[in-house]
């Protein structure tokens, strides 16, 4: 088969006022991008409140190895399949980190026949969102030294900022600064530092907002600082959240693009999966529930992380109400999850799924806790073998579950067929009775409890007093009501990487708390999170150029 | 009279693609940015070669005072007399930064009625160009301190990296830095800084590029750093020009917007005016003479930076033959050059018109040594007396000028029609014989020497040895026929703000020279020059804001 980069190119994309069409909206509801990328007008959103919802679908997956699950491929080839069995059906996914492509190869569109195109532009400038989020960061960023530098009326503690700055890069080099050197008319010097940009909390609050209005309330609740007393400063306290709304006015409305096989596909917003919630703009998906009789879209890293913050962020504070949950699994990562070394994939063991299977009963039982019911996915690899494939289908109808072998990395919308009619038989049985995991009230320890234990099904949470200290701070601060964020690895249940399948008996360390006062979260730190990557040995941008015809290459 | 952004919002504004269809450009050349601003697509303009080319008119000014001269407002009322005159004329302007919008009100993109729309859009993101300049800058940033990490094969000194960084932002904080602390995994610490975007030389390089292919090239050129023996290192080493590119391939493509008056401007492009050249893009002046019979352009500053810049780098540099020089005068920044105090512009005062006027005499004879016929275009204001206007005219006849009042503030392109039929009478006599004002043999002191004394007419220029022993380094390095950029303050002809009028009798003093070997120009800096501005004390951000229409407030 083609390379992903082939396919993309070979594509024969429609013009976005066409893709438009297929969901109702009006061409001069769409804002052109050129020919093929589109953003959706806010007015026009608006005019759509009273329509009903379509059903919306979660793709989620075990919990990650490096053999590779395929999440956005499944959410972008089920939306194919859907659209293919006479359901109107659009798909949103997260938009990629322009930062990363110069690092490692490889973009985040997709691959194979179930790819969002044109693939080159989503994954470099595309509409600009990621720069104007940076621009948004920075500015309140420049906002703060300056107010330290005319006087200091607010009494900001410059050890105390907690507002760093961010850059669209892998940087290692920003992670950690001293800012304001160089005498007088440059500031008061200070330590600092940059994060990535999706790292951001601009990020996590676009993607949670559901206005214009309702952006500006949160970018000006942002906490950028605190007083010696350890009285919080807010944005809106440095009269920042008005031109930081100006910069991100286009920035919220949600972008159009198009499935390889010109079915419609919003790619809006993608905040962190650890320090942030990890899931594509509330606009998008709202947006997309209005114009699509099924909406199609994923969480990231496994269910443990992404699916939770699914539903207990996102679903919870813009009130959706998800009808079905696709787990995705692969053959090889579940060998990898029974303990075989990734350079032994290549071989036949039935043994090692089936042993593996624990990680993927215990995400089924998982998603199942949030009350919506749940088919899995075999996203198939040319390599799995029927006994195989067997193998996990024995293992969930053993669960209770269907698991149904999809082939859209090949075959595209046709190779989702069957896994679309169960999602439909799943979503239209109106057995979703969705509720989140813990509610509003409960003390903010107590939620991180709720998340370890039925959900990790750890033991205990551990953490120091400071940190417990600091939770009932912010609950009497009025931040009680807030969800949590877990921050931990993806590789496994527990917050040790090295630890595959389904753990039991382990315990969670609470390092640290951040307050995301802005987006809407308490953020709980369970080992190291890298806000900043660095850049590999050999980069890959030591190979991207445009060839003779001025096509990009060793970009993908 | 109505406020710039009111005028500006009730402008009547064609689709994009009318506005391109007046130059001839079919739509499917256009790259739609919404619907009123668009890129025109390399693959077109590469297809007219072979075409003549338009006449070519410079706009430039008197010394600037804080009472303002007008040249870009002055460029697109002149654009907009030509073409009520009945000439086909697009105008081009430089691209505004996002960054400064921020600290001080207002935008760049004339005023009155002689501006170019979407105003906001120009001003704040608009199609991204500076976005992705930020983006290829800060990746070359990146890949620098990534390849002292990875066992610094290159031998880079880290005392000796150039190559700063950069934000599209007002942030003084980041001026010096000390980078890569916090430990190992980090990176080696070391001195480091920003720069604002326009100030990169990656918008210098942009700006002189004539091809894609020219752009990588110049990015190759770059030099970064230096080895402990002083020998240079490039971003070609780092193998950094192609990932580079493909950030740029966008962005190095022409803007196209209109004015109120629904005429074509090209707005791209907009590198510093002290450390490097100035001027907009050569792509655009380039397309924009394929298209239409006049194309009108403005320099930076006042003539004796501006224009011979304009002459010496960018027209010796892509080989254009300018037709005309308008040079911008008023009646209130003529006073100022006479002596008089800004609280007091208000009252008539003739004497010190004509003292001014020494001022706009040394640029009228400096563009002479040009080989280019010159018009003073009178920008009027309201409060000037008729008698203020004689003197100048009287004094421009004196020195063998006709000087025209122009009223396109106030009354657009009708207020230009003298002046576009003076304009007009120049071009076609074809007296026009430009030449730059020195070779490219000349060794690159003396090249200082002949701006300073020829244009500045400086008694002498002053060097310490190390400046001229770095001098002739580069030359023997090769990069002797390089043409000079001047870095002093544009308030006076000499190196003294303070000095206004016309002095003589002083010496330039060059304390520093830089390498711009990408952009292909030697930087002379004399005096203090800032390339990453701070905000004042209460900065315009604190009142910029959407308003219940969802209009902005407070940027203009």
């Amino acid at each position: 088969m083609s390379s992903d980069i082939e396919i993309a190119r070979a594509a024969k994309m429609q013009p976005i006022a066409d893709i438009g069409e297929q969901l109702g909206i009006p061409e001069d509801a769409l804002i052109p991008f050129g020919r093929t990328k589109a953003k959706i007008g806010s007015d026009f959103l608006r005019s759509l409140a009273d329509r009903p919802d379509g059903k919306l679908v979660l793709v989620t997956a075990i919990s990650p190895t490096p053999a590779g699950e395929g999440k956005t491929t499944t959410t972008v080839g089920l939306g194919d399949g859907l659209n293919r069995i006479g359901k109107k059906t659009a798909v949103c996914l997260r938009e990629p980190s322009l930062g990363p492509c110069f690092g490692m190869k490889g973009g985040a569109a997709g691959g194979g026949k179930a790819q969002v195109v044109p693939m080159e532009d989503i994954n470099l400038h595309f509409t600009g969102d990621f720069h104007a989020i940076t621009s948004a960061h920075n500015l309140l960023s420049a906002l703060i030294d300056n107010h330290i530098y005319w006087g200091n009326a607010l009494e900001i503690d410059t050890r105390r900022v907690t507002w760093r700055r961010v850059m669209d890069m892998n940087d290692r080099a920003l992670r950690t600064i001293v800012s304001s050197l160089g005498g007088v008319s440059n500031g008061f010097p200070r330590e600092a530092g940059f994060d990535i940009t999706v790292a951001s909390e601009i990020m996590a609050i676009l993607c949670l907002s559901t206005s214009l209005e309702d952006l500006q309330d949160r970018l000006g609740n942002i906490i950028v600082a605190y007083r010696r007393d350890k009285s919080a400063i807010t944005a809106r306290e440095l009269e920042a959240d008005g031109a930081m709304t100006v910069l991100l006015k286009e920035a919220i409305q949600p972008n159009l693009v198009q499935t390889l096989e010109n079915n419609p596909a919003f790619v809006h917003g993608g905040p962190f999966a650890n320090i942030a919630h990890g899931c594509n703009s509330v606009m998008a998906t709202r947006s997309a529930l209005k114009l699509a009789d099924y909406v199609v879209t994923e969480a990231g890293f496994g269910a443990d992380l992404g699916a939770e913050k699914f539903f207990d962020i996102k679903c919870r504070k813009a009130g959706l109400s998800p009808k079905a949950v696709v787990i995705v699994a692969t053959v090889r990562a579940l060998k990898m999850n029974g303990g075989v070394a990734k350079e032994d994939l290549g071989s036949e063991n039935v043994d090692a799924v089936t042993k593996g299977c624990a990680n993927l009963g215990r995400h089924i039982e998982n998603v199942k806790q949030f009350g919506v019911p749940a088919v899995v996915a075999i996203n198939h690899f040319t390599a799995d073998t029927d006994a195989e494939v067997a193998a996990i289908k024995a293992y969930c109808a053993n669960h209770g579950t269907d698991a149904v072998l999809a082939t859209h990395w090949a075959d595209g919308g046709a190779g989702t067929e069957t896994l679309a009619h169960k999602v439909v038989e799943l979503a239209e049985s109106d057995t979703a009775q969705f509720a989140p995991l813990y509610n509003d009230e409960l003390p903010l320890f107590e939620k991180i409890e709720q998340i370890a234990k039925r959900i990790y099904r750890a033991d205990e949470v551990l953490a120091d007093k400071s940190v417990r200290d600091q939770l009932r701070r912010w609950e009497a601060d009025g931040f009680g009501h807030l969800p949590v964020c877990m921050a931990k690895t993806q590789y496994s249940f527990s917050t040790d990487p090295a630890l595959r399948g389904a753990p039991t008996g382990h315990s969670v360390p609470v390092r640290e708390v951040r307050l995301s006062a802005g987006a809407g979260f308490v953020v709980a730190i369970c080992g190291e999170i890298m806000t900043m990557p660095g850049l590999p040995s050999v980069p890959s941008a030591n190979h991207i150029g445009l060839d003779d015809n001025g096509q990009i290459e060793g970009l993908f």
